[in-house]
């Protein structure tokens, strides 16, 4: 990403990468998120983990993607924000506690609104990965970009 | 959903619905979980978000799904757990602060895994309403489900 910032419509290409600073998922983090909003044995508890189909503790999914979002935010400098409209999402392997997430985001598609000149919706496709680089999530977004104000 | 609890691949059928209990997002909450995991204007600052494309202040998508999978660990009663191997996101409209969600979840397709026979994948489809019944999210999530243990 060597552009200027903010980006506009009109500044964004098809091929565009940017890739997050790191964010360290520690037990505490995965732990407290799980508690609040999955709390399922897998995800908070390291003896039931180990039996369960993770084999060991394990991030909530949404959780990697909650931290995606961060990483996105600071790594992605739309000038109108990052509104998602909707997509694909997949946790091809879990996150674990410990693991250090970088995103890497790469333009797929940029659609013009019919409608309204004024915006269009850019394809993000964005893979989270760990420190051995492994794809913890794959997420394809429909986010509405605007084009630069007058 | 009648049926009784836990359930594995066997006990369930296309068409089964599951309804969840409510959660109530009040900014704090939203505002919250936002400075974390998306820090927006339109997420944290209700002037700043009265002139952005959400004309007035929104959760985070993020935080829709995370509230979503509260509610719907608590509703959803596979006996191997809730085991999202990915699916579709979409938010149709904000969830405000000050929303009351619940989530409506129908089982819309079961597929028994070929290579491993102890399990299987299920489409479940998951509006997330509020308190008009407007749906703020729609996922469609290939859940991994066991069949009852021996």
């Amino acid at each position: 990403m060597t552009k200027s910032t903010p980006l506009y419509l009109d500044d964004l290409a098809v091929g565009d990468e940017f890739r997050s600073a790191e964010h360290h998922l520690d037990e505490a983090q995965t732990i407290a998120f799980a508690r609040e909003f999955d709390p399922q044995p897998f995800h908070l508890d390291a003896a039931a983990a180990q039996h369960s189909f993770f084999q060991g503790l394990a991030a909530s999914g949404w959780h990697t993607a909650a931290v995606t979002m961060k990483l996105l935010v600071a790594s992605v400098p739309f000038g109108s924000g990052i509104i998602g409209a909707g997509g694909s999402i997949e946790w091809p392997r879990p996150t674990r506690p410990g693991d250090t997430l970088h995103v890497v985001s790469k333009i797929t598609a940029i659609t013009p609104s019919r409608s309204k000149p004024d915006r269009g919706l850019v394809t993000l496709d964005s893979e989270t990965r760990n420190q051995r680089d492994d794809v913890c999530q794959h997420v394809v977004m429909r986010i509405l970009v605007m084009r630069r104000p007058a």
